[in-house]
């Protein structure tokens, strides 16, 4: 649990070289991980939960309507949590006086959604009780970079793994890259965050040992996880290869896995999860550059073979030009269709046409341009999660046109009916892919040679990139250093 | 064109039964209609659709985006005016400084639209110049009820309609549906009537005389005209059978027909169609209840059996329950849907239950209630035209489900995206049907004894039925008489 073991333990966790020095950080990390305490309190936590529920029924003046919370975006770790389930102050809260969402979660907190939108924390955070403390909870020691409080900074972590079941795959950490939601998760942005927290949902590595049920890869071979590591496969979404809807998806870090531990991403040194979550990376597929794939590629893959875009002859748009825009426009491409990138200013042209091969580039800001396009798309891929007109974007789509989002705005955007009803217009959401999906993706990319374009960095940048992340002028840097993962929901 | 001529000449406009004696209106026609000028004066349209940009622009304080408007919801009539549309003063004017949508018509409006919706007229209205006066127009004499004004009173009009063409079928009209969109276009509500306008899109009545071409039916037959009669039946939606996608779509009324004259619609003794236009009435369909179902009946049931709601098993929402709602309620039923109508209140549930037949019945604001339901849904369709919020809708269906807006709120709506995404759902708009569907939807109803419940008046009611549907109290009020057709976009 030292500094000193950083450069000797972890392999590694963020997209960094392997010639790159791990440099110790400052801090202390020993007084940085809060006590654990050895029983979960589930009456402590009812208890909880019920003030919780309290103080947004007070806060929100009723009409409560309770209900159950998709796991993905309101922290599927909450609601697994057995007594407080049970005691259904776990879910959705809707204030219909107010117009105002809260969720009612369990362990201690009481988070506000309006519309539908995490806007903020109206109740402090207590520390999750554990049943013990991480690093004893499993028998494979495990280190890593965690949050361990809402100021984000990451700092090493000793923690641990659990052995390797029957059909588990275990795999050495090589690369991990940095989605935004990492961001929002180790500053609790959404509000469901638990610490100590190991971020990290793009992992790609060597595998170091397999369960004996284990057919899918063997020891040796290149892998990766991406968003999540488990579900119920028992629902109607489960037998269709849609665990990513699964209403139990467990997410790969700050979620509840089944034996009731919290599960730790891929800003650690191994790895560790059942097969049926295990992507088979193929040989010519680079490590680095495909891991951003596992969350970006599939979350845009995804829709365009889903809402009929993944064909020749389509006309394509794709907004925002960040992590998930800019693997957009390559798979669009290799599917054969005509891909037009739609941004704000001329300032991406050269790299949408010239670097990434799309067909044509739309200033939405440009009158002419915006009117040679009218009723032009026959769907578009949104990746912005900042708050933005919808309306230009809805009459670019052909009749029976799809805007699918990608990209999750924190705030309710202004949705004009009648321009959807004249065309039988769509807008529509999508999130991840299957894991069936996602080797296929996987596999499609190696192919068709589509990576993301990358920024490889030394662990011990993760706070500065973090820190440049967080800051909207950091965002256009790195635009012309190249896209960095940035704009996953 | 006097009054002692209405009770002599007109049949049946609006839903009147044939006992009912047409009365005489106390208003003189001759001082309410306009003069009419001989010249289309297209340079005087050119420069005040000029102006009308300008004004726009100033307004707005620019960038201006111009585009072409779709048709159906901005008026078709204006963008067919030739001189104007090839000046390029037509279109859709995007203001993203203000993030405004100003339509800029060619007849000496501009029109300003927020975000999509029309809200109010910013210049003052100036008669359309037309070649000849309603009257004088076309050889065959019609009498009709038209608005002269934004005052939306209907009073007595003499005009005229074209003869018999090859392809086209007259028919004497015995009854016509009120739909919401003719007091929304009476009064100029959405920024694009010419005046004089005779309203009414669910037209039924008897054969009369059919063109040397007609081979759909004969003189004697029972036909009906919904809310188009023109496309132009070239371009890809007419060559699907979606005439009602067709970007030259001419509306039943006040729209600009092929021959650069006027549209005029039901409330009129007399009708004349393209046979393409003209739907037939099964024996066993009675006219005056099957009449709504040409503008409400294929405006749900287009949308149930594209999204696939139209099918045994699935559990299909209908939110609101005016003239749209209740049938959809019927078509979902026959299709051997579940059916769940969702409400503000109680007040419907015995209608919606034991008159209609729907298997449950939910209100909205009910906390116990909505938590049951939710994740339940295979599609929604929402006829509420008035401002509401969609989150507690989406929460309702189940992944990969479809929300369907029929109706046309007059603001957008807030839309939350993080819940379209985590179930991959959707929100879409749908309108009326192809002709063809259109004929399929009116077979299946008489299939299955599909009506509309309404209420017949007679035509001298046609004003205070016009102001009962203006005010709020009064649409309640008709749900205790049986439902008008009210509530269609």
């Amino acid at each position: 649990m030292g500094t000193e073991g950083a450069s000797v333990e972890i392999s590694e966790p963020l997209l960094v070289s392997e010639t790159q020095q791990i440099k110790p950080v400052e801090e202390e990390p020993e007084q940085q991980i809060p006590e654990w305490k050895d029983q979960i309190t589930i009456r402590g936590l009812a208890v909880s939960a019920l003030l919780g529920t309290l103080f947004c029924i007070i806060t929100h003046k009723l009409n409560l309507t309770v209900g159950i919370i998709p796991s993905l975006n309101v922290g599927a770790g909450a609601t697994e949590l057995k007594g407080c389930e049970d005691l259904g102050f776990m879910g959705l809260a809707l204030c219909s006086n107010c117009n105002t969402l809260a969720e009612i979660a369990g362990v201690g907190r009481g988070v506000c959604w309006v519309n539908g939108l995490l806007v903020k924390q109206r109740m402090s955070l207590t520390q999750i009780n554990m049943t013990k403390a991480p690093e004893a909870q499993h028998p494979v020691k495990a280190f890593g970079w965690a949050a361990t409080d809402q100021s984000g900074h990451l700092s090493p972590l000793n923690f641990s793994r659990r052995a390797t079941g029957d059909e588990d795959v275990r795999f050495k950490v090589l690369y991990c890259g940095i989605c935004h939601s990492d961001l929002h998760s180790i500053k609790n942005e959404w509000g469901f965050s638990t610490y100590p927290l190991v971020p990290g949902h793009e992992i790609v590595g060597e595998v170091t040992e397999v369960g004996s049920k284990v057919n899918k890869v063997k020891v040796g071979d290149k892998v990766g996880v991406g968003c999540m590591v488990g579900a119920c496969h028992s629902c109607e979404q489960c037998n269709n290869d849609l665990e990513n809807y699964c209403p139990k998806m467990i997410l790969t870090y700050n979620s509840i896995y089944h034996d009731g531990t919290i599960t730790y991403g891929g800003f650690s040194d191994t790895m560790v999860a059942n097969e049926h979550y295990i992507v088979r990376f193929p040989e010519n597929l680079p490590l680095e550059a495909g891991a951003p794939l596992l969350c970006a590629g599939i979350t845009v893959y995804s829709p365009l073979k889903y809402f009929g875009f993944a064909q020749p002859g389509k006309h394509i748009g794709v907004v925002g030009l960040g992590g998930l825009g800019h693997v957009a426009v390559k798979f669009a491409k290799a599917f054969g269709a005509k891909v037009t990138v739609i941004s704000t200013s001329t300032s991406k042209k050269d790299e949408a046409l010239e670097h990434l091969g799309a067909d044509s580039f739309l200033v939405s800001r440009d009158a002419d341009q915006i009117q040679d396009a009218m009723n032009t798309m026959d769907g578009i891929i949104d990746t912005v999660s900042a708050v933005h007109p919808l309306l230009p974007l809805i009459s670019l789509l052909k009749s029976h046109g799809t805007l699918v989002m990608v990209g999750a705005p924190d705030k309710p955007l202004e949705l004009p009916v009648p321009p959807l009803i004249v065309g039988r217009k769509m807008v529509a959401g999508s999130a991840i892919g299957g894991m069936k999906e996602t080797q296929e993706m996987i596999d499609f990319a190696a192919k068709h040679n589509i990576t993301a374009d990358i920024e490889v960095i030394s662990m011990d940048y993760v706070n500065t990139a973090m820190e440049r992340l967080a800051k909207g002028d950091v965002r256009y840097r790195f635009r012309y250093q190249r896209w960095k993962h940035l704009g996953c929901y």
